[in-house]
């Protein structure tokens, strides 16, 4: 007897963790899949034995065991703090009051759902977007509508004319830094003018910035939060791109009644993050220098995109269209209109290559010719050979088909 | 603008964690509480710093960076071996497939909820019983209706008769071994019986079982499991109480199949449970002799309730009955009838005790004169000095009212 309900049967695997476990499969069985699928952070540039070693005896000589205690709800306070420092860097003012820690962005990103969509309600989302987010979503039944997105993130006329027509959204939920999938950010102007918007219309932002220290060509934008007068914007961090994703630590900055809120839901589903990966994440932070190891996945980032940008320029097919990205771990690439990239996919998989079809980013999953290429898994060199690779695989696919 | 539904405003805080944050914020301000309140396993069985240093550094040579990434929402399947060993100690036969790790088996009671509860769905549970399990059910908007406690566990006469009458519950949840508030155990026949109503009703049970390796009296008895040849039976596991809980890691054991769509609203959740405590606890029960460790608490615990009955039997009121509890880490008061414990509580916390009144784990509240102590948080001595200031406390308080 097998757990069943209209709900719970109605849930598919996600998109990208489904190729990722086929490679895992593969790899089980001595097939080496060379993959840009991933949503995975380079490892070459998580903390080191020896710095987690100097944290974790640090953490035991000043708690002992009472670091491995039940504890707050709300997140451990020196973490908070150190959270609180962080964010300075995207303009945005705060207190630890302010701050729920969660086990990652995207559990920040299902409570808040859970918190506020009822069947039917209305939610708004970048046109393509996050498909982390667009599976939780659709688990509340929302009815999700997407904003198109231009070179300068979301289309804020559409969303106006939204607004305008009286629809009346939960929430609009945006990646406005090197955003999943696109790698496009969204200008200074339109994040005022957004912040506008949501004071002008009581809309709620829920603001997603997992990459948007990963700034590779100026320094990082002001977040749209940072713009934000009357409590309009949650904003969700995560460690996951700049420290380790390993270590399930994220956080929600909003007012101290709705962290209130949320630190009740938290209380139903797992009472606490994990003790031991806040204190190492806050050590981190706080104990070692985190602007020199930023500077040091941003460049090694930086020389990555270029490698893949020029490998992609002069490997792939003509007609093809790899939008810049200013920061983050994607590049997008846009093939001809009548080309499928998912049935290509299941070709250049047969013969040892992966990346994510774009199809599954969108909200009405009806745009067929993109794709998302991770560019940080790989050093500069071994991404010009495999890269040039894939582009010989996808040009003589569309040679055949 | 604080978030706001229906749904969300509807959520109080958790009643224990209400009264140990109170605790925490007198601690604050220099007043000491003495707390036989909260749920907390006593700290000096934890992990040494020596064990878990050994443990992180084994992992790190074994694995390096690879430990700090992204990995399968199922779980880390050595880990998930160690817990299909594990469980061998209460007669369960299974494999890792079986198993998905959770961030503690509050989590995994979450996910369950979640998956089969629609509102107004019939959920049964023992009453009293955890009430972290009745704020989770009431957060899905259940049907509750409570079935009654015996000194041999559940009521099993009353449950036949519900089901007789046609309900159809969506599930039956029981935490059979040293239950939480009451200490109760069930026996080894009603749980036969209770796998055989299982059978006999397609009824699905939810085995929570964080307390069943804490038995002191008696080896460890078959879980319900042991006994379901059907998949009748969810078994939820954790290692809070006996590795410790600021590590969040518990487990859910079911058919691969319901397993699979547990994965589903993980991966909607928090993608997966934290890498490095998944394989810490791996390492705790795998390299070191977990028996023993095993035998170190059940001593010491068994100790601290010999030691809180003789204090509760020599200073308590007249009229007072304890439940004995032949394991885990509570004791369960009643007061006579006439006896209010949550305004006792009110003149206790005031002269510097805390307890948690017995009505919280009541479906319907209604049930004033009892209390739950948790015996495992001062050495025998200090039980002995405290609980009797307790007692005096309390028939100070009782002589006035």
């Amino acid at each position: 007897m097998q757990i069943s309900s209209n709900f719970i049967d109605s849930l598919t695997p996600s998109a990208i963790r489904y190729i990722t476990t086929r490679i895992r499969a593969d790899k089980k069985i001595g097939r080496e899949i060379i993959t840009f699928a991933g949503g995975m952070p380079c490892s070459d540039f998580f903390p080191t034995e020896e710095e987690l070693l100097q944290i974790f005896q640090s953490i035991m000589q000043n708690e002992g065991a009472n670091a491995l205690q039940y504890a707050a709800t709300d997140g451990y306070d020196p973490l908070r703090e150190q959270i609180a420092l962080l964010v300075q860097r995207v303009n945005i003012q705060t207190t630890y009051q302010n701050i729920l820690v969660t086990a990652g962005s995207q559990q920040a990103l299902n409570y808040i759902s859970r918190a506020l969509i009822a069947p039917g309600d209305l939610v708004l989302c970048e046109d393509p977007t996050y498909v982390g987010a667009l599976d939780v979503f659709r688990s509340y039944t929302t009815n999700l509508i997407g904003v198109p997105m231009e070179d300068d993130g979301m289309d804020l006329s559409t969303l106006e004319e939204i607004l305008k027509s009286g629809a009346r959204p939960r929430f609009l939920y945006t990646i406005p830094d090197f955003q999943n999938p696109t790698g496009r950010s969204m200008s200074v102007e339109k994040r005022k003018k957004l912040a506008e918007l949501a004071k002008a219309y009581s809309l709620l932002i829920i603001e997603d910035a997992p990459y948007s220290l990963l700034a590779f060509d100026e320094p990082p934008r002001p977040a749209i939060k940072s713009f934000d007068t009357g409590d309009h914007v949650i904003y969700l961090g995560s460690f996951s791109k700049i420290v380790c994703p390993g270590l399930r630590v994220g956080y929600v900055i909003a007012d101290p009644e709705s962290i209130g809120k949320l630190v009740y839901l938290k209380q139903r589903d797992d009472l606490q993050t994990d003790n031991l990966s806040q204190r190492l994440v806050c050590g981190y932070l706080r104990d070692f220098n985190f602007e020199d190891h930023l500077n040091v996945v941003r460049r090694a980032y930086r020389e990555r995109r270029d490698a893949m940008v020029a490998a992609i320029n002069a490997s792939f097919p003509a007609g093809v269209r790899c939008h810049p990205a200013g920061g983050g771990m994607f590049l997008w690439i846009e093939l001809p209109k009548h080309i499928n990239a998912r049935s290509v996919f299941d070709q250049v998989y047969e013969q040892g290559f992966a990346y994510v079809p774009g199809e599954f980013f969108y909200v009405a999953g009806d745009v067929h010719n993109t794709l998302r290429l991770n560019f940080c898994s790989f050093t500069p060199d071994e991404i010009a050979e495999k890269v040039q690779a894939l582009g010989k695989v996808i040009s003589a696919t569309l040679n055949v088909s």
